[in-house]
């Protein structure tokens, strides 16, 4: 499954060179990662409520274009690795015209209330499956 | 007690005016707030590890010039308003020509762990003396 | 006009305390008035493209429930002062139940390119009318 | 060279799970980048006053631990690639117990002042030569 999500960038968001800054990136990675959870029927927060986290391991970010204030993002979300212990989102961003702006990738591990990394297969069988049911082949 | 602070602002809180963003001046004033209970000898994250917070409610700013990067600024702080439940502290920001250029207020309670109002006179009676000790005349 | 506003709060603006941090509120604030401005037919990158800017020069916020991780957040905002120099906007921002938990205000004067005030009534006469015909009473 | 930076986590920089949220990294890389330029004797700002900006090209971040409000972090930075066009900076991020937290990279290029790719051997031959010579072997 691919999962989309509008962004329009905030002015907040604009740096002294007039564009947006490279470090909102991150931001919209994890606003398109939550729209994914969301669009497969369990949204992030209810993940939490289950005691379940996700941390960051690793994030690669490739900025081929600028995008402006007064413009509307697409980014455009898919699965592409998945284990009982980990996951891969990618991700494609698109300006205004529907150039490919930036692309990403981000690692990520499960965790418990502590902290700690757990295996999701053995934890949360059905957190496992639904996630499994959207990797991109 | 007045406390100071030296922040250098970072390229990232710039906007496309060529300015530090308005936005920014509340994460300044919490950093000067910090750094005012660390001059008192009572690290924030100390107050927090014995259970207790500090809810923002109410926040006043007056801009009266800009701020930009490469400037190093000075945010003064003081305690102007304490009582049992509520305080207020008092923050002068001033630029890399020692220009007052930012001046606001912020009122904020104490809280326990479930976000609940306390009064630090009956919870945490050394706290509320340290504090007491600050406020300006 | 009430000009309105959805958004939903990111992961990044939560705190460690669990709730959306209250410098996130500023943001809000801008992203409901660059709504306003699309919904009078004037987007605010238009503004900004014709030479004519904004600066902040006073803004209050009161803080009354926090906002969290998962709800969806409504902003309304009307504009209640509007002189040749200067103009107010006022906020209400409400949680996922429909409670008020944020108001605020925000002053704004208009600048050219140079950050120097302007008379907008002098210099863009057909902004100071449009403005003017928002003006809550 | 190797420059050295400071940084106290800022408490707006927490997330609800605890800890300093991923995407503040990108910014004190930038942080580290900034004191890097002011180490060896040409300030960021001055290059952007000579007409001459960085995009970021990629970047890439591994997580290792967390960090959280209370310590401080120090980023090791070094410039590991460096050519006529382009440069990479490496960070090494480490906790207030000095262990490794953090490691990225960032590739960026030389820009004019309309965003264009610029050649810095023939633009600048000064910056050239005085980046040149931190090159990490």
């Amino acid at each position: 499954m691919k999962s989309e999500i509008k962004i329009d960038p905030r002015y907040a968001e604009t740096d002294q060179m007039g564009i947006i800054h490279h470090s909102v990136y991150p931001v919209w990675y994890e606003m398109a990662r939550v729209k994914f959870c969301k669009d497969i029927g369990l949204p992030f927060h209810e993940i939490e409520q289950r005691g379940v986290g996700l941390a960051m391991v690793h994030m690669e970010l490739n900025y081929i274009k600028p995008s402006r204030f007064g413009e509307s993002i697409k980014v455009v979300t898919s699965l592409i690795e998945f284990t009982k212990v980990r996951m891969t989102f990618k991700y494609d961003v698109y300006n205004g015209l529907d150039e490919l702006i930036n692309q990403g990738i981000t690692k990520l591990v499960w965790l418990d209330k502590n902290l700690k990394p757990i295996n999701i297969y053995k934890a949360h069988h059905d957190i496992y499956c639904l996630f499994l049911e959207q990797l991109e082949k």
